[in-house]
């Protein structure tokens, strides 16, 4: 059986060093010192200020909606996980969707600024795959509606842009470290803030609205969004092997890409290549259901990374319409992708992609 | 140093033990065999039925809000932590305060009755230290008025009263298993509920409002609330202990009330101990607050736990009245508990304490 993707599973000697110390200091969680490490590590890593780690990446988009000041509705693309708007209305704010380009499947900046309202109170695209969003259409929008950007960065771990890192682009960006994801900490996310207040804000926000400099008060509005020592345990162990995960993941896109040239679409990559997924276009709905039931057939298990198209759902559809997205939801599909994954394993998927088409 | 309480830390080998399985089959979260092992040991340790594990306590209050449909107003005692208001207003619940009874220190169910207005959608008292509410009143208020009785039990882990667990008692109760918790999972919570399809609502709530059902739809809304295996882990480790832990735990509450008593008044318990805390309630605000900075001096750190009285914050603030919330809260103080403390070292605390009375 080939998975879509397979949690990285750190060396157990590093873990266990880190465990070690957990277990000695009994400081297990509420910012305690992996989890400074890990801060630190990452803000180095990704060439990034301001990050803030939290409980996961649902709560990262939660907390930097909060800390903005995001409370009625706001912006943001159908062709995303279910957590971009999840996020959104569980606290109630209204997610207001607008179509994505055909090319890199991202929010399409001139349909966003047309989705505008004067209820609109925040825009956020998502950069799908770790696919870069036309991040200057959108700061310039944002500056002429005077409205915060938020990127969901979730798949965004450690792409560059423009020669700095994707994740210092907009007011804030926020990671998701889940145990499917390239970089993991289990369950963890991130937030990047532009700026420092705002990061303050939020980490008074994830520790129930205390602060330091209010003992006696409760300053703000707030919930547990705290990242664990046990979790950032696992993203320290993880982060020593990033570069090698990353070299990995990226040369199996390669390799995927030589087999399926010319046979299948594949979205245009803007930014640099993090390996985080393989997404295909294939021709038709039919065609990628025939793919689909082929490969599920030989034991491998693709997935249909993102369907259905968010504004077509029960819980967050609406009279929004969006038929680049809801056609690309019909012919996406992504193959398998983790480390482990052997260039022969790729070639047979691939094999069993083509005699489909 | 004594702190006010110290994570319990299980045997290193046990905790080993799950932590082989979990790197074993790459399953590190979503609803994996250690939460599923763990869901049904505590459903059979605690007695009850329909327990979902969640990322936290706070979430588990969240949860349990929109899984009841609560969204406008809800009554609270303001003598809690600030994850009871926090969680409410967060998601847009407005916590409307009412007073406490000065003996059990809990909401009392009459001024809970006067506090409801045609907003109201949720009573939500906390069965504050673990001391339980009088479910009898709370439960007829919730008859004649049609509102869900949703129980913060975040204190409350193994407490029997009249002859079941407590946590049986409301439409819904709540756990939080943070570190600082008797049983803990590091970070983690839980909602046991009343009925089957509440719990089976708030399940796809934890995941992104996906249901097996529907896998082709998004059939409710939702964010990440899942367990970790690594958390989950720890907590099957701990539970282990359990007997042990409310066991040591309870004899040293009783050490301190033997010490204690005829000097310090104790709020009246209601169930059984469960070892939670060990609060005592000073004559005036002056006398606690020198035997606080006479604790603190010695080296002994008690904690003003619940103070200020969330009425009079700056974030939950309004205008309630609750006098007896505002006075209590003066007066109140938490001494160390943990297994590891002696009786000895509970000698001396005492003794610091009545020095100054």
């Amino acid at each position: 059986m080939i998975q879509v993707t397979k949690p990285f599973i750190p060396d157990r000697k590093t873990l266990d060093k880190y465990l070690d110390g957990i277990c000695e200091r009994a400081w297990l969680t509420n910012n305690g010192p992996l989890v400074q490490e890990l801060t630190q590590r990452l803000e180095d890593y990704l060439g990034v200020q301001n990050l803030l780690l939290v409980a996961n990446g649902t709560l990262a988009l939660q907390v930097a909606y909060k800390a903005l000041g995001v409370e009625d509705e706001a912006v943001t693309t159908p062709f995303t996980f279910a957590a971009t708007p999840g996020s959104m209305k569980w606290q109630g704010i209204t997610p207001h969707f607008a179509d994505i380009d055909p090319n890199t499947l991202n929010l399409d900046p001139s349909q966003a600024e047309k989705a505008i309202t004067e209820r609109t109170q925040a825009l956020v695209p998502v950069h799908v795959y770790g696919n870069a969003c036309d991040h200057d259409s959108f700061q310039d929008i944002a500056s002429r509606y005077n409205l915060p950007l938020i990127y969901d960065a979730s798949h965004a771990f450690g792409v560059q842009y423009k020669g700095e890192s994707l994740l210092s682009c907009g007011d804030a960006a926020t990671l998701s470290f889940h145990a499917t994801k390239l970089f993991h900490t289990v369950e963890g996310g991130g937030i990047v803030f532009k700026n420092r207040d705002d990061l303050e804000r939020a980490r008074s926000m994830i520790n129930f609205g205390q602060s330091p400099e209010t003992p006696n008060d409760i300053a703000s509005v707030g919930i547990n969004a705290k990242m664990s020592e046990l979790h950032a345990a696992m993203g320290l162990a993880t982060l020593d092997s990033i570069d090698q995960i990353i070299t990995q993941r990226a040369a199996l896109i390669q390799e995927y890409h030589h087999c399926l040239k010319g046979h299948v679409e594949f979205p245009q990559r803007r930014g640099s290549e993090n390996g985080a997924y393989m997404p295909i276009l294939l021709a038709s709905e039919e065609q990628a259901s025939a793919v689909d039931s082929s490969l599920q057939q030989a034991g491998i298990r693709p997935r249909h990374y993102f369907s259905p198209a968010l504004h077509e759902t029960t819980t967050y559809g609406n009279d929004d319409a969006c038929p680049v997205a809801s056609d690309i939801a019909d012919r996406i599909l992504c193959l398998p992708l983790y480390p482990e994954l052997t260039t022969h394993q790729v070639k047979w998927v691939c094999e069993h992609v083509c005699k489909n088409l």
